[in-house]
């Protein structure tokens, strides 16, 4: 199998499932508990704690883990809305976020809350201007994606801050790291970020783990009740076998060794690709180096295209979010791409793993698919 | 390592942690993928479902995976408070129940909610009679645990349906069953219960994955936004390999084979703990197998003793819930015990896999405490 769908999920280290298998097995305890079971797995809570800090440059107590992304975007923004409701009602986004943001800021907006969603360019691009003349002295928050899923756009997140601070607003900064982190740099504190949004799953860690940075001193409600845990703000027995195995990816995420192997295979995916006939290019030339969203010219929507590269060439790739299941793509649409063209585009999104001998793969197979089902 | 605090995490099954490192290795597409490694994920997450749902003797489309017991507790509280909430404003529950259902219905109470808290008597039960008294025509939610956690009482859940057809509530029943599942028969249609909470850390699954079951007609509102798994009811990335792992731990529990097991190592242990000295049992004599709570006249805290039985004699038991963290027991304190026994009160809680060996010790370690520190 040649697995071209990293932004859907990645596949986990062997030292990642090691290191949860352990846990499973030798290291069980509840990390509450006062014996030597609950406080050994309390050491490992600890370890993990600082070494997705660490990833982030943060301290350890600015993290707060959660199930996953989803969670972590969801108590982002409705916890900051639920903080901050009395001290202004419009909240900042785009049109172009994971759906975890959109449903939620769409459940603000029916309880009240004005949202702006900030329409892309063609080319998926967000502007600073656009951020600047959005944010306004009642914005409460600002959340957007550092790198955007379906098309690798980079937007320009550093600058909300600047933007806050000159519409002398009350906001929270929420930058969904998502598909950024393990990738590219991801410092919270050089971002102006208050709340970013990270998952193990997307950088060879388990599904069913993610954080939540939470800046020091920035205050956000929790959205569930109970134990002690996560100082309140998320309580339940942490999942420690899935949290140790986040703990060791980020420890194996080695930003600076793989940005050269990303950029090369990235290059030489594009490059490719465009020597088919009729392929085009729907992410832009400075989108992330693991993403490349394309359009296929031939009859079928792109789910066939997906199950044929699976079922004839055992290519994994996508047409779109996971999440989404298949539904019209919001990215596309929002970038007013033909109806033609979001129909029959896909995503194929690249890990350190990822080979040249994958892409040669990957490039025969589209330009067989292409020639065998031209529109 | 002697491990006797089995209500507040279980060691995994091998099985379990040989499944779930399956998933991570060999299976961990993301399942909402339309490739072939999506649809392999995805065929797991409908096995593990069917698991669970038969060990309730539901359907499948009644499971909704979660985090585990506290956001199951979460989403079928202030779920089904969010639902009904212009139907009454009453929610009936017991003053007894877990941290995570005993701070959310706290939440609702100062959203306008009237809360309805059932006191037990000296031993932890709560009354038929206590619960039709407390619920009326204008109650949107009974709220009450199966087994309890600290102590192991089976509260009457059962008659709770009888009590709210009764009243003519439009009341949803939701039945707190992390204790129960897997120990004794959990049948929602037979307790009458619309929700159910579930966890597999407490049955020899993994931390960070658990269940609640919604009776199919039941509406509850989400508490989470985003992608459009488990039926937009709690969106994100399904935890595929803990779910995996959960399917499995359902598997092998085999309630009938076990039972007299459990009931033997009980009545061995009550038996023994009432030789040593001014020992006295909280656990009633018709508390679950699984749990006694017991006095231990000595001059240290709970929590030393706790510690001491873990560091001089390698025995792992609690002082109350795990989630607690060590806080004076809200239970033994329902229960209007003096200050002297709740301040010294200890919980050891069995698994299938406890020994009339591991009694032994524990009843040989605590003899000896209460001999070296008797109070």
């Amino acid at each position: 199998m040649i697995y071209l769908d990293n932004s859907a999920t990645t596949i986990p280290e062997k030292a990642v499932a090691d290191e949860i298998y352990n846990m499973l097995t030798a290291n069980f305890g509840n990390p509450s508990s006062f014996h030597k079971a609950g406080l050994d797995a309390n050491a490992k809570l600890r370890k993990a704690r600082q070494s997705v800090a660490n990833l982030l440059g943060c301290e350890s107590e600015e993290i707060c883990f959660t199930s996953g992304g989803t969670e972590a975007n969801n108590l982002a923004i409705l916890g900051a809305a639920a903080a901050l409701g009395r001290r202004g009602k419009r909240i900042v986004t785009t049109a172009i976020e994971h759906e975890s943001v959109l449903q939620t800021v769409d459940e603000l907006e029916k309880q009240g809350f004005e949202v702006i969603r900030l329409m892309p360019d063609k080319e998926g691009n967000i502007s600073k201007a656009q951020i600047a003349e959005a944010v306004n002295a009642d914005t409460i928050l600002v959340t957007m994606m550092y790198v955007n899923n379906e098309v690798g756009t980079v937007l320009p997140v550093e600058f909300i801050k600047k933007a806050v601070q000159k519409a002398g607003a009350p906001a929270l900064v929420h930058i969904d790291c998502v598909q950024a982190f393990g990738k590219i740099p991801v410092r919270p504190s050089k971002l102006g970020a208050d709340l970013v949004s990270v998952t193990a799953h997307k950088i060879h860690g388990a599904k069913g783990v993610g954080a939540l940075y939470v800046k020091k001193g920035a205050r956000i409600l929790p959205r569930q009740f109970g134990g002690e845990q996560e100082k309140k703000l998320r309580p339940g027995t942490e999942a420690i076998p899935l949290i140790a195995g986040f703990g060791k990816a980020c420890e194996l995420c080695s930003l600076d060794s793989i940005a050269q192997h990303m950029a090369q295979i990235n290059a030489y995916a594009r490059q490719k690709l465009l020597e088919i006939e009729g392929v085009t290019l729907n992410s832009p030339d400075s989108a992330s180096d693991y993403i490349i969203n394309f359009y296929v010219p031939v009859f079928m929507t792109s789910q066939t295209v997906v199950q044929h590269l699976s079922s004839k060439y055992g290519i994994c790739i996508s047409n779109g979010s996971a999440c989404a299941k298949g539904k019209k793509s919001h990215v596309l649409t929002a970038m007013k791409l033909p109806d033609k063209t979001i129909e029959r585009s896909v995503r194929v999104s690249f890990s350190r793993h990822t080979t040249q001998e994958d892409i040669d793969a990957l490039v025969t197979a589209i330009k067989e698919t292409v020639e065998n089902y031209h529109i």
